[in-house]
């Protein structure tokens, strides 16, 4: 317990200047580590840019990211590198590489710095979390939180009263977002936690 | 006016720490973004490594880089992961992401310390900066550059006296390079600005 | 000589900050530079997760990563991402991207804080670095090394006695691993020196 407070403050050393404390702790929904979307329950993608797109009189179809852009895991976050869902709620579930205890969750978006309109209205804004032990029931609420469109790209959410409950599947339920009339985007969610053992 | 001022300088806070401006505004060059290469109106690819390298005796075809490299954003330079043209002068024509007011434009190179030779000679030198409201018109040139051989990897070049006018497109010039005869390298292309209310 | 020295020892600036000196150097095994795997003289891949993982009882075949991931210089470590080989003994060789003097070599692994046991132990141990001059040949012991299991994720090991040959190829033997009994896993291999002046 005391060890994992320390790995969620900040150290204050050198080489985590500047780095969010998300970056120092396993993410159990990284695609490399052997997590997986379940497509079939996700939201539809929506394509944010469509042949409406003209470059000198020819329509142009761009490939739209799959929610797996979700959690792979880029380096940087880039505009337009995200998986977008039509309209402000939608939901995107899980399969965890490790059965674990949830303890925290992370929500990245573009900084609004190197957004092109210096906003970030298409960022989720209200989103439920939900554990599942296995894939046929239903999900437990596990919390309910606020990305802060002013804080910083990568926000970090306790879960309240975590109990000793084993998830394989986490799913993330958006309910709304800051302002973008068409869809909202997701760069990045991650699950933190402890492995469970047997 | 005031904002944008402050979003050119060092702030001096920890996060900033060792990082270059330009990664903390908005690129419209970024092709997860919108933008594109016009690539019918770019130099021809110069294959830097050709059939003549021979490991074991077999030949060896590289796959070059195509000029979408430059705008794609990669969070590290990678020697080699450039977009080469042959001799010293060539030309990239990229549509922005959106139709912006042209206030600065970034050049990035590998630095040196990474560069196999200790020398970056394949680096651009002297370089034009055109503006174009559409794609039939000639071109206004916005600016002459030198991209220093010895400073930063990242740097990035305010446009002398910006206009009002609202540019789509955007021509980089190469002029010279720093002494490579069989070509020079781009490594990235940012273009910054202020997008257009209409 | 001196100039390799202050290369080699941190600057302390606030660039330098939190960053490996390998990141600073030129690396000779990078693929982008022209380095290349030579995979019949490579151990074979171990395929980490095979049809035994299952998601709501159908059988994942997951992708497995070729020795070509260890000299593609990502530029995070992603966990699962990285070339395993079956046992704790297992052999990477490496056609250099120039014919250098060997000065150091460079071991990366996953930070154990990323890792979702919290433990590296199928990160290599002790391990063997040999030259090459051409393909027929032998190879000369360069060195015996040990990656440090609770040390930085990026270790840089320095040629006891380098000599005035200059290798081509490059092999790196791991002879133990830090206790995982099924498979060992590279995720970085660099090689660096200085470039053969004929
Ligand atoms: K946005
Ligand atoms: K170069
Ligand atoms: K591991």
């Amino acid at each position: 317990k005391e060890q994992d407070a320390i790995r969620f403050s900040n150290t204050g050393s050198c080489a985590d200047c500047g780095r969010p404390m998300a970056d120092k702790v396993a993410d159990f929904a990284l695609e490399t580590q052997g997590a997986s979307v379940i497509s079939t329950r996700c939201s539809e993608t929506y394509r944010i840019r469509s042949a409406c797109v003209t470059l000198f009189g020819f329509p142009l179809w761009y490939p739209s990211e799959s929610p797996r852009t979700v959690i792979q895991g880029y380096p940087v976050l880039l505009p337009g590198k995200c998986w977008a869902f039509h309209g402000v709620q939608g939901t995107l579930v899980i399969s965890l590489s490790h059965p674990i205890r949830i303890t925290h969750v992370t929500l990245d978006h573009l900084p609004r710095y190197n957004s092109p309109t210096g906003r970030i209205d298409s960022a989720p804004k209200d989103f439920e979390v939900y554990g599942m032990e296995n894939d046929t029931e239903e999900g437990t609420l596990l919390g309910t939180f606020t990305y802060d469109e002013y804080g910083e790209p990568t926000q970090t959410f306790k879960i309240p009263n975590p109990s000793d409950i084993v998830y394989r599947v986490v799913e993330l339920r958006v309910l709304s977002n800051w302002g973008h009339v068409e869809y909202t985007c997701l760069y990045r969610f991650r699950v933190h936690g402890k492995i469970a053992t047997t």
